[in-house]
């Protein structure tokens, strides 16, 4: 079929992705090149599967990218120097890795010569918007085809369709709609959609199976996961290794209430136990090794930095500035942090760092010192109440009250 | 003694303030007057043994000043509206309330004329510096004494000093420095003068005596906590009964590790049952009521809000500035949220609320929905990408990558 | 034609309101209520000539909104107040009032019933997203048609379009496109569209006419200007009258390069000197009037602030909480500003308020002072540096170098 | 004298600093080595004549550090990278330079193990801060001695002092105090103490002598000012030949108000063409080749950046790690930028730039464009106003007025 227009479709394995695999072909004439991009959440046998559904379905090609190594370098790692939990709950999970998804399937979809580039997103949630986004920003003359979204079918209609065509796929949904990736795994339910109800335990992939406490041993090295429990590893193996550790223990689950790119309010579970404890420990050992100013510093910009990619903007350059300025904090970032896990739960317990800034050399909180006196306090805080002193004394008198 | 100059010490009833209640009157001649303000730390029985102990110290007055209503019309509220805990972590509970303290202390020391005013924190913490401020602010011509700071006695000197003069002291120092308030205790002991060692359980006033689980339900009124478990109540007294009904869980414990005011970094447990449940389940309820836009704005002003409270700076004007944009934030933050207890933790389960913006009327994250097409979403990803697509565009083709 | 369907139209009497006016009626069938909203760029001459201009194009009711006190008290008073310039440059002359005028058009379509909404942006800039945004917030269900946006038609052809209805208009095009309002007159021409080139005398509405010098007094009252050379006045009467006074001079005048909502970079030129000359003074007052801490808080939140009015998010409730803010801020922002006008400069001469904090009363800058000593610095100093010098301490020595 | 402890002396060549060196030497039995940092604003001649002003008081040893390349390099470039002016109008002239200045002594004293160190600031300013700390934190063992703060003599006292000691000063002292350096010159006089004079034509040190006008070419390069007028030069030499050109025009003179470090608010003059064209031309060129998201974020960090550098904080990590941002936020800032200058005043012509985003390969603002149409847009602001619209349904219907 060497005169077909090609479409290059990211490919899941799933329903909605294998109803648009059949009528690229069938209906609109296309060869369809699938793709499935694994940013750490597959294992191989996993990918053959989805492989052998694309040829199923009348795949011309199917092509595996493998770039765990490169989501890890340029995004988990920056969203553990910025410590990035949305809302103060949620590991960005998803968002994080469908950047680099998008970003692996334009690079292909280019080099190829695609015709068009097809995602099977839904019109209702926020990967359609990451998707088009980074398609429109590298390919901007390649159409975007979207028949999820613009054909808006039920899950029955997409049954029957795909049986008309000779695939039969299982008609039983999940009662969790489940997406699993290296930094976190998201869950949507019944639950889900409503304002007032937590997940239930059988919503969360890896049961709570572990009883009794453990304490793990995170080792960093300039802010990165470095070591688990005495042992050095790579930052993608210690990341699986203590996920591996802590999710039997139902730790790092949650329920993020968010704002999707679109204006919608939106809930979605999530069991993130490796992003949770790596974060908690990175974060308890900056306090011992930054100053407060970078604290501070660093504080504003996670937030912005967490925003973006969320927010289908990850190839702002403004993203690369953010990322120079967490580099370069991170120089001292080393340790170890001491973790207990119990069931449901976890306590951070303390630091170990040659960089500790509350070193007992320079005197203890509370005890007192060698390095200033009590005078030079006494005229510390005169000088630090200075401007009120000034400013209540011109507006009537000292009364503050 | 009409003509001997008055000195009003800030009066704790512990071993330091006491030995300034001697050396004032004794060694520098002065008429001693004690104060105790009282936050909301302490009952009828504990202020009157505050009061004979200053008394037997020789007092020549001693007041108990209430300023309770007031610490939380002022200063609790907005550190709820804000969400705000220091580091991520701790509610301010001790450094909140110390500015309220030395407000109504110096208006005191102001109303009698004091010749004099004296505060008995070392050399070491946050507590000197808040006071000093204070005082300087409010009363900038009075001199303040710090006998303790200047004059480093151990415990020991301080027990002889006050022995020579017929005072006996208990000599045995508690295992763990405890400081309770109405927003928090916070806990010091051998292990908060080291990074890497956790607190024991026996060094929490409230023991964890409770096993199993339950429901607790928050409500709130603008922001406000209005309500515990279906009944209606006055914030303060909300207050006391969450945290009467959770301490025992052992949840609302931490280890905050900061940057004191003079620099040091240090380390301070806390047990704060009541202010990390209001403040999760008010963060949750905020969520779901406010627009991302607020949400944002918040979290950068909560944490300028909390380092003023933080560090001495609570009479800013810039602190009223913020409470305005605080108090006008929580206009719809009206709902219930329901928490989970179990033994040393909680889980948020979910909200109920009018304001609600997840309302079901527009179609739920993840459903398709009437109010805009997937063409709607087409165009705006395509617009949102608009200046990065030009971006990628000037510098070198498309690839972003 | 009582069973004919009604469009407001949101009209200026320009060529592409006007077809809009002709092609609804005519091509789509509607009773067309032209509406005129005035900020304040207008007088009763003007507005005259467009009703008349509506009535000749057949109208069958026109409604000129007076919104100017509307628009000063809600929206240019914090301007004022955040001193409010986007780009370091632009005062949001345009972008501030266009909301104001959706928002009077929107309840007035309510009001009628209106079948339909309209308005003749092109599909280029911000106006469009500004008339879309505000439409679509306040009715949600009525549809908005965008003749311009969606025909792109020439200048000629709608010339000829409207002849052919019997409605004469001028071809000739002005060579720049002026659009005059209370806070500043924006201009777009040759220059504008490319970015090399300023614009030339000519393009200026107000041509400057004075040389020599004088001296301006603005007087200001918790941040509204409240007086113009010793007259007392309201702030929109005083706006007019510095503008009539600062205009002949070329003062105010610049050139925007900015961010469109839509992704693209535009240039802008404008004339506005009330605007410059009023922020640039209430800035000054505020130096000497504020403390660090308020001053630094406004630079932040202003930025915000501005950018919502600008990108047409000024219906947020986040604005709402800025405005508080800001607000609580002006509290001591009052006294008198001394300006030197000049062709085409202005220069801040001085303040004089009774609530400058650089009174004399605490010791000049430079000058020796009674309130604290130099032992005092000698202790701020060393306990300012305490973080940093432990900090170098740990890291290798002292050498910061 | 071998047996003599050693001070290192800042040393300017004043009567104050003249005053600590015999003081050091006779009172106190100091051998005195005189040290003067040189940042840029000092030529050979007047290099020499400081040295011999050292050697005529008696310095055993009189060291000249030249110190202009590192403080362009590890400041001003950053300085210009942030579009750093402290309230919007003072470009850090003096501020900046002082650190590097007490660095360079700090290191000198500890090379030759110097057993005081001594600067000559008064206790009023934010200099005495800016020394004081520098040296505590790089030698916090070494005594600083602060003759003049604590001394607090006379002009006339300190002559005669030096008098009587055989050195003979001139008494007149000059209307206005200069301050020249590199980046700008400040000026302080009879009017900066009080609010409401500005400084008068002969308070300059620049007279101004040019009339009529001319156009001004800067070449900036990844955001350093790499050439003028079309001649490639070095950023230190370009900055020299920029204020040789623009100081005869009497450009980039204004007042700053600010805080000082010890919470006084203060007024300073400042002439400083070359800095204020560059900023101005900088921030343009930017305005064309950064991104939005870009901008606002170095808006936030600029400011940090500069409170940082002006508060004695610029040996702060955080700064490194702003500087790390800013470097790469520069990345395609390169291009030419046209400026006029006039009497009193420059305006900003254009720029022209490989890098400009404005290009017109996009349409232009305000023209149609192929890369999107009026549905995009639609779309857009259908989505964009998505949150607000469900906001205002949920509180009370549609009406946002």
């Amino acid at each position: 079929m060497p005169d077909k227009p090609i479409a290059v479709l990211a490919f899941s394995g799933g329903l909605d992705t294998s109803y648009c695999a059949v009528h690229l072909s069938r209906d609109l004439g296309y060869s369809v090149h699938t793709v499935f991009v694994n940013t750490g959440g597959f294992d191989a046998e996993a990918l053959a599967g989805i492989e052998a559904q694309a040829r199923a379905l009348g795949a011309v090609r199917h092509a595996t990218l493998e770039r765990t190594a490169e989501f890890y370098t340029r995004c988990i790692r920056y969203l553990v120097f910025g410590n990035v939990l949305r809302g103060n709950a949620y590991p960005l999970s998803v968002s994080a890795e469908r950047v680099f998804q998008a970003k692996a399937i334009a690079v292909y979809a280019k080099e190829i010569g695609a015709d068009a580039i097809v995602h099977g997103s839904t019109g209702a949630g926020n990967d359609q918007v990451r998707f088009d986004t980074v398609f429109h920003i590298m390919l901007p003359d390649v159409p975007v085809i979207t028949p999820i979204r613009d054909h808006g079918l039920s899950r029955e209609a997409e049954i029957a369709y795909l049986s008309d065509h000779g695939v039969e796929m299982d008609g039983d949904k999940a009662a969790y709609s489940i997406n699993h990736g290296l930094w976190g795994t998201s869950i949507g339910g019944r639950e889900t959609l409503r304002s007032d109800l937590p997940l239930p335990e059988q919503a969360f992939p890896v049961p709570r199976t572990r009883d009794g406490s453990e304490t793990l041993e995170i080792a960093f090295t300039r802010g990165e996961v470095t070591g688990v429990n005495g042992q050095t590893m790579a930052p993608v193996d210690a990341i699986r290794r203590i996920e591996e550790i802590a999710a039997p223990y139902g730790v790092g689950r949650g329920m993020h209430v968010g704002d999707t790119i679109i204006g919608l309010k939106g809930r979605v579970g999530f069991a993130a136990a490796a992003p949770h404890l790596i974060i908690a420990a990175h974060r308890l050992l900056e306090k011992h090794t930054l100053t407060r100013q970078q604290q501070l510093l660093k504080e504003q910009l996670s937030l912005t930095y967490g925003s973006l990619v969320h927010e289908a903007q990850f190839l702002e350059p403004a993203a690369r500035d953010i990322e120079a300025l967490l580099a370069s904090t991170q120089e001292h970032v080393t340790g170890t942090v001491h973790v207990l896990l119990a069931p449901y739960r976890f306590e951070l317990l303390g630091v170990r760092s040659d960089n500790d800034l509350m070193s007992s050399a320079f005197g203890a909180y509370g005890e007192e010192n060698a390095l200033w006196s009590g005078d030079d306090v006494r005229g510390f805080s005169r000088i630090y109440a200075n401007q009120l002193m000034m400013y209540f004394s011109v507006h009537g008198g000292q009364d503050a009250d």
